[in-house]
């Protein structure tokens, strides 16, 4: 089983409008709702990969019951046409339930030009109580998981060392664990010691300072990180790791939404280590999932033929430098 | 007691952002939940005035039951300074449930000019068994009812004449009705002879092609209307009645946010109606009640003080010309 925990799960609304117009009034011509948050974009992707997965985080209020009520009802998704995807695995709701309310993130989509404008609620605060009940709960299922990552922002009221706390813990349970977040819960979580960080550009250069991938790459594995991969975008993933440093890239850049991108990525490398791949297998699956994602017609899901057909043309170019 | 019916419930959301730029992400800085659609304002304001309010229209799904919750929660307005403001009285749900999920409205004001930015959900689709259902619960009210009013748009699934079948039946019950809408619905409202309509000069033009407010008014107490109140923003009002014109002003140009105002005006018109005050005072209270709700700092809300104070200060013009 495979844990990813979501301390600010979301419930995510997209609004289609014609056209926006700041401070005008817009009727919403189609909307989507769906479970949101990281570490849930992330179980839905390894549940189509075939891993059993787990999620624990924090849920709330009416928009916590609707997130649950929509978790539970995630469709199995579809095996893929050929042998590369085998049959979907379940989901399974581990939430803390919290007081609060989970918050709404609304993406407003552009009908005209395909941009978004994006708003996010700040998320419910997160008591003493509920933050041991997740610590409690945390602990309970790190027994039971091959791997563990752990996604996204930090809910109020929830100490900056949170990740930190997360990554010790996982350590100290003998579980491969993999941060995935920004900023200085980044920072402070690295120094813990995860096995693997995937920052983009911008969160590695607001980690180390530098925008040149190899060196801030090598930088954070300083700071802490056994293995980072560095997620650039249209130009694929640097993964500088203790068994060496390997650049993969797509067979073609691919216009869409990149939503969710990052999310297949955390998915694809989880499932290859799970499964024992060699880094550059888990390189390919990372990139050719992300790149689908970005094909995708719905934000954050993949495109299943799409992955089938990109896994084995994704370039993988290892470099002799030392990590 | 006083029935208000709103079809198209919605639960109103305030997010303050600190600047909205298309395109971009933005973290809400603050925001607001209340219970909203055109006839559940008024039914707020008429509470206020110390009227028993009874409100009937749909809610479903989770979005509805919040709504319910923020409805049956709402705090008894507290009594103004002076006699002026009785003591608040309750606000009675009577609405239908539905399969579909309530509406939610989302209003982004930009704390930087406080312009706001709003995206409407369309609304549930109502099926002919909830609307045979709405249509028997409503007949049942209007047997207790003083007085009722008819507000906003129509949901998907609901005929463009239906506003016309509700005022028939108020007709026939011998019930004074106030139909408050817009567009197609409104023209088609206005042929089965309401008591009253508060158009705004755009809805007054949409209805009639004309912008000239006494031609236009006039014009459209022909098309079907008893009585047509224009609301002529901050100019006031212009009262067509089967006894006599009359022009209403405020005593000065306020700056504010006129979300709301016109609903705190059907307040005051039924309210005075209700209790027989003559056309003069029911303007008055009309104009005083929209001119404290643009002054209230939380939209939609009134300010007691300000009412209080301006209710003496509103100009009353009888027009000599036959209506």
């Amino acid at each position: 089983m495979i844990l990813t925990v979501t301390l600010n799960t979301a419930l995510d609304l997209t609004y289609g409008v014609p056209e926006l117009v700041p401070h005008a009034s817009h009727r919403v011509s189609d909307m989507s709702e769906r479970p949101g948050g990281k570490g849930l974009n992330v179980a839905r992707v390894l549940s189509a990969l075939g891993h059993e997965t787990v999620v624990t985080g924090f849920a709330g209020g009416s928009t916590g019951a609707v997130l649950r009520e929509l978790l539970a009802g995630l469709s199995p998704l579809e095996a893929g046409p050929k042998a590369a995807l085998p049959a979907a695995a379940p989901v399974t709701d581990a939430l803390v339930t919290v007081a609060g309310n989970t918050r709404r993130t609304i993406a407003v989509v552009d009908r005209a030009t395909g941009d978004t404008t994006q708003l996010n609620e700040p998320g419910p605060l997160i008591t003493a109580d509920e933050w041991a009940a997740l610590l409690g709960r945390y602990e309970e299922l790190l027994t039971g998981a091959d791997a563990v990552a752990l996604c996204g922002s930090l809910p109020p009221g929830i100490h900056v060392g949170a990740y930190g706390e997360l990554v010790r813990l996982a350590r100290t349970a003998g579980v491969p664990v993999l941060l995935d977040t920004s900023g200085e819960p980044l920072r402070r979580g690295i120094a813990a010691r995860p096995d693997l960080i995937k920052p983009n550009a911008d969160e590695l250069a607001q980690l180390t300072g530098s925008r040149e991938p190899l060196r801030a790459t090598r930088d954070a594995r300083r700071r802490g990180a056994h293995g980072v991969i560095a997620s650039l975008g249209p130009d694929g993933m640097l993964a500088v790791t203790p068994d060496g440093i390997w650049q993969a890239s797509p067979p073609a850049k691919v216009l869409g939404n990149p939503t969710g991108a990052g999310d297949s990525a955390v998915a694809g490398l989880l499932s290859g280590l799970v499964e024992g791949l060699s880094w550059p297998d888990r390189l390919r699956r990372a990139v050719a999932l992300s790149t689908a994602t970005v094909l995708s017609p719905t934000a954050g899901d993949f495109d299943r033929a799409a992955y089938e057909e990109l896994l084995p043309r994704v370039g993988i170019e290892e470099h002799t430098a030392a990590a």
